[in-house]
């Protein structure tokens, strides 16, 4: 039985209307509140309708590999159709390509409700939005002819191709090669695995973007990351020229992964025999480029670990929801205060402080993340120079933290739901278990969160001597600077601004000449989940400025009153790890390097 | 394919010879360092060779329940017979009821190696050991005659029926009935669920021990607690004076659950239809009071508990030792340092820091706990006054620790490995995502970790004003102090005096009269992980130092050198967590008490 599903429309509004739409310049000016109110509350009967009873249907039944096919679970396809049919595909997309055009926050909204209530069926599409935002930047016109349209419409989805059997995270090993034709066309030869909806029976045609490698001048291929490209392989034939569909293109389907959980979105093992693949990466004269097709990849690979984390929110949130109506519904144990007693032979668990501290915990985390998220979502949109750029430069140094913080907390939460509930948490009937299961995987795809870690200190902070780093926290500075000395959140200011001190500290040590090659991989991970827990403090402390403001308008707004508890639970309880993770992060590779590899 | 599985027989011989043993007055002095090598050889042999296989199938196949009764994943009659046939199940039981007689410490190792090796098997046997004890404590001559031989034998197995649909933790809500026969016997009727090893085809007959109301003089079931007493209740009736085997006793199996995990071992619901039992708690005069049956079941459940944080870190040991054969077999990337480098185009991954840190941060904690659950194991047996009570007492203080974080960790160090994994973590033929599924379990039963906490705070801690607690404190501040002034060890041991200190303000701000009714609650659990760390942070000291001795003599020692390196990882990694902890745990209830329920 599937957990209910209710969507936080009010959460979202509240969000794009009073706290992350006035930190951006260009939100959706054209749109009221109360314009996306009413959007969002008809994707929310959607989603909680037609898709939120399958996600366990997608866990019981997973995929099926048969004759060389896949086919998914039962009521995926319809489901699939009517998403499509009411246009939440393509929210987002631009108006040219047959999208609606509206913001992208508008389609984070309706992507965590989609992943919210079934993520494995979500999963299809959102990567299909992807591929073809990589295709629109870096493919040929004939693709944005006859490619996007379909994509945009989700009559075609799109995949990813980058793992091999043996190489993952080190692109350099991979073995499948692009031989090039004298049409200016490739054949693709080789094996790619853990292919997300890389076959199913959802659309007429899956657009493969595959990492291959080209061979040089002499015709070998060689362990330089420089020989590999971005190639556009079709499930089935396009015409270039007419567009029209053609044969199968050589892609044949190994297999389906057998998974811990997800089990409705089809892991492939597919082989390229021969496939007619099409280079992209786009210069502004037109012709393509190595560089140009990798940087789209790393484009794609950005936009999904941002995806990624909120999947992985998507899916906690979920859990929570559960927990909650669990926790006012469960009876055990007494109120610790005879006041608070009712007089039942025993009171709701929710009177229990554990187990309000497990919800607030899900919560808080839940509803900080939710913030993060649609900020980083508009700054990355944010195209222009100046203070756009600057900002620009934040969303990418905080995407990493939002792939590996959001997906290890959100694997906590939904862990924290199930605890909650005790030994019914682990019970398949009661549903949780399958939101642990499904959640997961986010810590793991798109690059492992270790990957992640090393990507924000090595690449993100690093590269450029942690200019992002720094103008990030000086906007948390300002904002902290801004409290007015009447506020009641004067305290949870300080607090903040005490751990962005130490925050820079730690920055500085990674940035220190004298460190060993060591250091920055020993301290990446802790120094990742401080971000993780300084960004959502800071969330906190915009969101609680609104409630502030609305309290003193509407001293009963409920709603406003919520978010400030919530905001002191995570200035309590949170943002004091701060100080502990520092010790960790400077002690740096020493209690790590020297023990030989045979001795683990 | 089940993961590998190497049983640690030299962590054993190292931490019973070396480490635990002394710390004891009476360990295994009858046995040499060579005997106990020679047995746990042994057993190693057995359960790697026929259990570890077994892991797998009993995932894949899990319990079926048809026709009433429940079979066993195909292979678990056998290997359950040849446990039985080699003596492993009755190892530390006492020899006048047929068991080997050798020291609980021996049987732990011997229940940590059937745990890792098959743990949803292993359970069948280890909740039989624990039901027998207690009966042995709390039945009437014709059970220690009649049925414990068989329970040490394995030829019948034990449980223990608590929980019902709608009660758990809070026992005073339970509706099971026993009413009271002429001829001293009693009727139960009622409904158990999470029954595990509830019902199966392992053994002739099954002994349940069952919590049940006694009405009162009035013929009336109430609420209270004292109306609750223990009963046993065979499978098959047993006759008292003969000890034949007669009829079914009208337990009837009501299903299996379908569970997250653990699926070899069934979850039974249990319907009593006016099957006998027999009322347990023996007092020196051999008659029954309801006090003793309840001290009889809370005795069983503390040596659940201890059981289920050690079935827990058996699980991690197995994840552990498959992540650390993957890092050191994965190629992927490059070492840091060029000198670190091999020819190859990529290095083993183990050449990474952040791989490194899983590993070791997995191997730390399961070490320290293993020695941990040695120590308290040998203090809860230590029968007797004085010294000896003062160290049952800090025994019984552990428990709820041993049981809570460890499966925390645990869990915490299973995912860990996986994550090591990248993806392949999450592909089921690769064994760990089971190991994670079936490890969830022991944060739930036995009384979820939430549950423990408390009982750490207001049971072990509160009762007696603390006096375990600080016993505790002062042996480890006993073994700092005795760290010589040439020890490399000392910034170790003043690193665990001042968290020593941290801890002794958390004790006395729970023991502060001032505490509201809702401050224990808020923050046993933070108060549980500082002990945990703690306590793992002084088995580090025990065994650092005695590595460091060992060094003197023998400064190759690969051995003592690792010891050392995960000690430091421990005291620089770990510990310092417990400063931001303590800033949790004096914040008190206030940010979790103040919200309505209906705004969660």
């Amino acid at each position: 039985m599937a957990t209910e599903y209710i969507a936080p429309v009010e959460e979202f509004v509240f969000l794009l209307d009073e706290v992350i739409g006035p930190e951006l310049e260009q939100a959706d000016s054209d749109l009221s509140g109360d314009d996306v109110r009413q959007i969002l509350d008809e994707a929310a009967r959607f989603f909680q309708e037609v898709w939120a009873p399958l996600d366990t249907v997608g866990d019981e039944q997973g995929c099926v590999f048969r004759d060389g096919a896949v086919t998914t679970p039962a009521g995926f396809r319809q489901a699939y159709a009517a998403f499509l049919d009411a246009g939440w595909n393509s929210v987002a997309a631009p108006a040219e390509f047959g999208g609606a055009g509206l913001s992208e926050l508008i389609g984070q909204a309706v992507r965590e409700f989609a992943s919210s209530s079934c993520n494995s069926l979500g999963l299809y599409s959102g990567l299909t939005n992807g591929a073809h935002a990589t295709i629109r930047r870096n493919g040929a016109p004939w693709m944005l002819e006859h490619v996007v349209p379909f994509m945009v419409a989700g009559k075609w989805t799109g995949t990813m191709c980058l793992t091999e059997p043996h190489c993952g995270t080190d692109l350099r090993l991979m073995t499948t090669r692009a031989r090039p034709e004298e049409d200016g066309t490739y054949r693709l030869t080789g094996t790619k695995i853990f292919i997300s909806g890389g076959d199913h029976d959802l659309a007429d045609n899956i657009i493969h973007l595959v990492l291959a490698k080209l061979p040089d001048e002499n015709g070998a291929y060689s362990n330089d990351l420089s020989s590999v490209s971005l190639f556009l392989v079709p499930k089935f034939k396009v015409d270039p020229i007419s567009g029209a569909l053609g044969a199968a293109n050589g892609v044949q389907v190994g297999g389906v992964e057998h998974k811990m959980g997800l089990k409705g979105n089809a892991t492939c093992t597919l082989n390229f025999e021969g496939s007619i693949g099409y280079r992209l990466g786009r210069s502004d004269t037109g012709t393509c480029t190595s560089s140009s097709g990798m940087r789209g990849m790393f484009e794609m690979m950005n936009s999904a670990r941002l995806g990624t984390g909120l999947q992985a929110l998507a899916s906690a949130q979920r859990a929570y929801t559960h927990a909650a109506n669990y926790a006012r519904e469960r009876l055990a144990g007494r109120a610790g205060n005879p006041a608070d007693r009712s007089g039942a032979p025993a009171d709701p668990i929710i009177v229990h402080p554990d187990v309000r501290r497990l919800l607030i915990k899900q919560a808080s985390f839940i509803e900080a993340g939710r913030a993060l998220g649609l900020l980083v979502r508009g700054w990355l949109d944010e195209a222009g120079s100046g203070e756009r750029a600057r900002r620009g430069a934040v969303g990418r140094f905080l995407t990493p933290v939002i792939k590996a913080f959001f997906s290890d907390r959100a694997f906590e939460s939904s862990n924290d739901a199930m605890q909650l509930m005790g030994g019914h948490g682990y019970i398949r009937e009661n549903g949780v278990e399958q939101l642990v299961r499904d959640g997961r995987i986010f810590q793991l795809y798109e690059g492992a969160n270790g990957v992640q870690a090393l990507d924000l200190v090595l690449r993100k902070l690093g590269a450029d001597n942690g200019v992002a780093f720094f103008s990030f926290l000086s906007m948390v500075r300002e904002a902290g600077q801004n409290i007015g000395p009447d506020s009641s959140l004067l305290p949870h200011a300080d607090a903040l601004m005490a751990a962005l001190q130490i925050l820079e500290e730690c920055g500085r040590w990674f940035l220190d000449d004298s460190r060993d090659a060591y250091d920055a991989g020993a301290s990446s991970y802790d120094f990742l989940t401080m971000i993780g827990i300084f960004s959502c403090g800071y969330m906190w402390l915009l969101m609680a400025l609104r409630a502030e403001a609305r309290l003193r308008s509407s001293p009963q707004d409920a709603f406003s009153q919520r978010k400030l508890h919530l905001a002191q639970y995570w200035f309590d309880r949170e943002l004091p790890m701060i100080a502990s993770l520092k010790v960790r992060v400077q002690t740096g590779h020493a209690c790590l390097m020297g023990l030989p590899a045979e001795l683990f």
